[in-house]
């Protein structure tokens, strides 16, 4: 599905950012903070699906919006943490793909899903790259 | 900081399902496959300060490129994630801030860490709940 | 499968903690460093089966080792932890092992994936049980 | 602490097998599903000391019986993991213990919380290794 058109990684950024300020809460977003209430929500969206089954990989239409709210949960502490942290996050978005794009060429890893570490044993440099 | 101020939300939706798209990988990018790898990618980040001490809380300076790079990897999972699972991001994190501000009044939570849920047992919801 | 049969669980608890102790490593074994830790444990996990594809949940042969080394760490570390911060894990594991068999009863849950809190929404005390 | 003395891991294996059977849920604990449940778990522990402040990394003691809970659980499903996946744990933790031994020696890692692939850049083959 498309996104809302209009609304910026910075804009999102400085909402989070207000909310925290407003509140005195700067104080208790230290990045190892921020990165512990992340896992929580992460926690949160692997609660939802866990007994779905490995065949049924969909959303139940009735934890819909629940989804939708713990994918929000996440992103904010994301937005947060790279804020802290000193992270441009759509930079860094972009030049992290940039660099996947160069990883994963198309022609040899279309319809692949071998790690291009498995698919050449010379380049290990990151077994936990970008797919 | 400050982010690139011009990037939308839906730009980088785009450019993660157009690299996706061009490798023939939505076959691989289920809501599950994509969870778990955000959860690896989260992992990565925990790697990076998990010994750093609970009173060293900012990431060692030769590992800021490394952090950025795996945010930017949460990042890119998680757009990927609300995309294939019908989910508005912007709209979503705008909404559960906006939650979040009934939940958590200013004038109730300034400067406090406490739940709202322990701050008031009457209401207990949602335990899970934003800071 | 069966575990090797004669080990308990305070013979483990031990031996981490004499690895530990002999490198002075107590200092960085904070609940919450441990529990980064874990975190990024479970990411390897994650990392391992991420992209098997919903229909094909078994460890790949090639990466048994593997697998079993990560399930190691996490362990390591959930001992660590539990040690760490009091938890008597044996006693814990039983307990909650029992609490779990009275919230779902055999007659009423067998062969049923549905949380005892959707089953009976009388009963919503822990969304998060065991199952 | 000390734990329970007298309770194997096998013990603990067969009563959460034992748990599963007689409610016909082994069909609902594939590897995948049993690792998201995991996760979910990993994040109700993070949920609990996640504002506790970088500083204060004890568990408060109101919630020290949730903790027990909580890391219960956790134990609960990585047992069930290492039993559906064909890992021996109590043989792959003291496996994995002797080969961090020899990874971290005592006289070169004493006090140190270097990784030993920061410690010495030729030996960079797990950079996520036991600590």
């Amino acid at each position: 599905m498309s996104f809302e058109p209009g609304t910026t990684l910075e804009q999102l950024r400085q909402a989070a950012a207000h909310f925290a300020a407003e509140r005195d809460w700067d104080q208790f977003h230290s990045p190892r903070n921020l990165l512990l209430a992340l896992v929580s929500e992460v926690g949160e969206l692997a609660d939802i699906i866990r007994w779905q089954g490995d065949t049924e990989p969909t959303i139940p239409a009735q934890h819909q919006q629940h989804w939708a709210d713990e994918i929000a949960d996440v992103a904010i502490f994301l937005v947060r943490l790279a804020d802290r942290t000193g992270v441009d996050l759509p930079k860094a978005f972009m030049d992290k793909l940039a660099a996947a794009g160069e990883r994963y060429p198309v022609e040899r890893f279309y319809g692949s899903n071998a790690k291009y570490s498995d698919a050449d044993p010379a380049d290990d440099s990151d077994p936990q790259s970008e797919r």
